[in-house]
């Protein structure tokens, strides 16, 4: 009897078991040449959360990581990439039998157009480094969605509520989870963060939360609201 | 008798005992926008090799460093910078008081000429990265030079030697030394390097080595050339 309460008990508390997880997490670096490259601030610290989160909960979880020095969730499995198109490529590898996509990387919205092979040399007076558009990879997984439930982040710095529900949209997306990178506490490099979470039922506040608290908040929320809590 | 053998051996290997060295290490970061930035693949781990041997031969050391995630040398005073205008004024505020200047960072060549104080919008189609130069420190501090001893680094993919011996001539540098990070174990990232120092007196090979210990080699052969060990 004690064994089967525990049983429950702790089934109840995996609502996730059986399900394939996905999530992208940290920066992507886009070559300039050898040696240089843009990239951003992502620390990676929400997704790792996110994937700890949903291990916790029960998933099979694989993390696809950009550049980034933080160790790996217990139970999940870690793919590591560098650029856009290599984190496009792991994810679309895997979509068919993904059940959650859990897009958290900031992705590099641009890449230099023509990456040098050799270290360019610096040149006296101005440049100009011309750029072309990545791969959307939440529009794409988007317009690809059979049966995938897909969760897309936005970091914004100026009317995020707007710019949020608008992305949700466009990309097909069941789920956005907004914040606000200018505020204390918030986005980029933090512990901590507070987020808004917009989804076909409307809009939901969390509170300022630890990331790893926050990320079992944010799942919780959408098991009960996919009806996967049985 | 056994102490005085033992203080001799010990200032014997400490020939930067009352030397002020600074020590630049690292990539630097600038900034597109709030989130977004241009950076290099230096690991910094030249760098903190360099300070950590010369505060083991008994220098003053302070180590200027860009954006890494490695631990501080025992002994040695860290100022952390993002930018290369930021590292360049961490620099030239202890330069009178300077002895030698390692200048081991790998120093950004541009920065965006406009960055936005905004998350900039994507936009559809290419777009262009508007860039300017960043102050060159070394040949700054070069130019600047009274009594300090002022080595540089040349991470260099093609033509490593003729590029080097040039820099040092051009930048009003005593030492540089150069490695062609396109070799296997050599330059950004690896724990091994390779390099070849110029000098007034020629050019030194050294031997693939660990970074830690060709930096302290590299000090010893400085402090021999200079006259610095009484």
């Amino acid at each position: 009897k004690i064994t089967e309460l525990i049983l429950n008990r702790t089934n109840k508390s995996k609502p996730l078991i059986g399900k394939q997880v996905v999530v992208t997490a940290g920066p992507t670096r886009e070559r300039i040449d050898p040696v240089r490259y843009v990239s951003n601030f992502s620390s990676g610290k929400m997704g790792f959360a996110m994937a700890k989160a949903a291990a916790e909960l029960g998933a099979n979880v694989t993390l696809v990581a950009g550049p980034v020095g933080l160790a790996t969730p217990p139970g999940v499995t870690r793919i590591d990439v560098e650029s856009a198109a290599e984190m496009l490529e792991a994810v679309e590898k895997r979509f068919s039998t993904t059940d959650l996509l859990i897009k958290t990387a900031a992705v590099a919205d641009y890449k230099p157009k023509h990456p040098a092979d050799q270290k360019v040399k610096k040149q006296q007076g101005d440049t100009s480094l011309e750029m072309e558009r990545t791969t959307d990879i939440l529009a794409t997984m988007g317009a690809a969605k059979t049966h995938q439930i897909i969760i897309g982040f936005a970091a914004e710095t100026n009317d995020v509520e707007a710019y949020a529900d608008a992305k949700r949209q466009k990309k097909n997306a069941d789920y956005i989870i907004a914040n606000d990178v200018t505020q204390p506490g918030v986005g980029f490099g933090t512990d901590t963060n507070k987020v808004v979470m917009f989804s076909s039922e409307g809009k939901v506040d969390f509170p300022m939360l630890a990331k790893d608290q926050l990320a079992t908040e944010l799942l919780q929320h959408i098991v009960k609201q996919e009806g996967w809590h049985s």
